[in-house]
């Protein structure tokens, strides 16, 4: 079946994906919950009234919590409703009317984000990426931490910080050590960088304090995914991070691509899990597969050049799934809420191209990348814009999920 | 001058604290905002009318995030309203039908998070704390990280575990490895363990990503003080930690105090900053004295047995103020909110009897506390409370916290 909004076959937006954003535009600054289609949104507010009673409340609030809250039941219907009324004859297509107030050109929305974050955690699930930083920091022999393999590590992170694609980064400033030792010095940020990750949003009711989700059991409670940019100031964190983690090498801005791609449009490309060994304890055993082929590209885009491709990965990368982080989340008895975002880490792949960062692809800056239009990097430069993409593809299906993209603002001196 | 409402001189609510909190009752289930006076609630939903008229709203709220989010102007207006109402022969002590509404006893109120608290951060603040983990860890030579006298280290935390005092705890379950090297086990945490911490509230309105708050500048956005305890599974942090920091080690819960005391009713206990060496950076500096006198004990009370005090220490010393702990978050671009809590980290003093958590009390389990009643502990069992209290007084006045206080219920097993 195909949607009456036309859709180019290289569009992300078929009506095999049918994301979830939250937008605004020029004509209504209200934020409403949309469904991108071709180039277009649908806007779930306008057509609410064709969805079952129960859950027209959910399409017509200003954020994605209280669907997300719902239920996996309550995602099915309403994504099976939105596929109905996108299909070639459906009443929708008929409502000439209601097309016009429902369908909204993408190019002339606002994206916002879409939900309200409660918390925001970040993993460390890339075997190669954790491979990669820990030969460069530790050495060949010590690089995956006894831990690696037994938990997927991560780290609280700084919701408020969490912000949609478009939105520009400042370059900050903080304190460094340039010279092993020696003092600190306070200034710009010089190792500036991106990481390739992917997240994904908490669905289902909030749990208490206490109670546990097992990996066997983590299904119902992953809502959707995203693209993110982690955004990292290397030299900061290597200053700072010692004996309690990343704190403001991270939370200077952490970006999210607007669309919420479904775990069910993300089913028909399903891959085996990452071979484990050891074998995890109970906790963090499943029986599915929760691993996708998701084709993820990193460009850079120098103000007034063209865009280069610096590296191409894929989510298939990761040693955890995101059911085995959910369940080591919470196996200390950590509560959940919907709209709770959970990211995936760098993802690295084997090969040099794949690598989901400047620190690995320049090798802690002792390479250089060369761009399109001549220039080179190490590290992220003023005015670059960094622009994420993934997508999946398979038997003519392509299920994308947009851009997550950034430009970085100089740095802004403290008035004296 | 003294209030209607009688208040012993041992009360840690006297005329001169009038901390807020969000409560409700047996007749009122509805979550209201109150101030805190001798034995009494005073309700401010109900005495709303009373204040200027812009307040009103903010007053009426079932969160504090309202009233944290205006101005320091707007807490100083409400709060010599408060202390006019409460006063002998005020308009609220001639109404008699309206005191019998807006006069809750606490014996009677249910008292809830007094905010909705966007993120928590978790700091690391206190010298002699840092030092003694550092010294059992590390070594006398290396127990203070390099970066530790040049920055407030801290971290994020979870905010959706922050419960208020009264909640019960549950002995998680975790990764552990019981012998260094060895294989990880899974199982109850064996070294459970508590941290007396102080924590503060963010005020004013939300700032930008991107926009930065010196030490000089923070004044204004601290709204108050409470009480914290953050939960600690020694254990299973030992393992994890490296080399993102704590995780679920840290999220199983985080207790606070439900009064937040102002940072007005504070002010006649000021004392020096504590000195220090090196002068951090300029954006660290701050003329103000921003360090508090302020007692603090805790005491473990076994099911069925009589309390114990096993620490007394005191807010003053912090090596970091809360003034810098506010313009080192910030100093990269991180945006904050009104509710946001920041927290002090464990705060130990110099002697042994003012070291604030088990594993410094028992030196990592190499000596053993005694108990009234004949127990003894090396870390928390199960059925123990634990409660941490803190108070000001000078020249007879007396401004405290009230109690922050948590069970430890017994670790729930999987269900096979």
């Amino acid at each position: 079946m195909n949607s009456f909004v036309p859709v180019d076959p290289t569009s992300d937006f078929s009506i095999h994906n049918l994301p979830y954003g939250v937008f605004s535009d020029v004509d209504n600054n209200r934020k409403r919950i949309g469904v991108a289609i071709g180039d277009y949104i649908l806007d779930l507010s306008a057509v609410a009234h064709l969805y079952p009673e129960e859950v027209q409340e959910t399409l017509t609030a200003d954020v994605l919590n209280p669907l997300m809250g719902s239920s996996r039941l309550v995602w099915q219907a309403v994504r099976c409703t939105t596929q109905h009324l996108l299909f070639e004859g459906s009443d929708l297509d008929k409502n000439e009317d209601l097309k016009k107030i429902a369908l909204i050109p993408q190019s002339s929305a606002k994206m916002h984000l879409p939900a309200e974050i409660g918390d925001y955690t970040d993993f460390y699930s890339s075997i190669h990426h954790a491979t990669n930083v820990g030969v460069m920091f530790r050495g060949k022999d010590n690089a995956l931490m006894p831990n690696w393999k037994h938990l997927p590590v991560g780290y609280h992170g700084r919701s408020s910080s969490v912000v949609v694609s478009g939105t520009p980064i400042t370059r900050p400033l903080g304190q460094t050590q340039p010279v092993d030792g020696a003092d600190p010095v306070f200034g710009p940020c010089r190792l500036f960088d991106f990481e390739l990750e992917m997240a994904f949003f908490i669905g289902g009711p909030p749990t208490q304090l206490g109670e546990r989700i097992t990996a066997e059991n983590a299904f119902d409670r992953i809502f959707g995914f995203s693209i993110m940019n982690d955004w990292s100031a290397r030299d900061i964190q290597k200053w700072e991070y010692v004996p309690l983690g990343p704190f403001t090498a991270k939370n200077l801005g952490t970006t999210i691509s607007p669309w919420v791609v479904p775990v069910d449009a993300l089913e028909p490309f399903l891959v085996d899990n990452f071979a484990q060994d050891p074998i995890p304890f109970p906790y963090l055993r499943h029986q599915r597969n929760f691993n996708f082929d998701i084709n993820l590209e990193v460009a850079i885009k120098p103000s007034n050049e063209v865009e280069t491709t610096i590296c191409k990965s894929n989510y298939k990368y990761l040693y955890w799934t995101p059911l085995q982080q959910l369940a080591h989340h919470t196996v200390t008895g950590c509560n959940i809420r919907p709209g709770d975002l959970m990211a995936s880490g760098t993802i690295s792949g084997e090969t040099p191209d794949s690598f989901g960062s400047m620190l690995e692809l320049s090798w802690k800056g002792t390479k250089s990348i060369e761009l399109n239009g001549g220039q080179t990097r190490k590290f992220i430069q003023d005015g670059d814009e960094v622009i994420i993409r993934g997508f999946c593809e398979k038997n003519g299906i392509r299920v994308g999920f947009g851009e997550c993209s950034g430009v970085v603002l100089p740095a802004v001196p403290f008035s004296e």
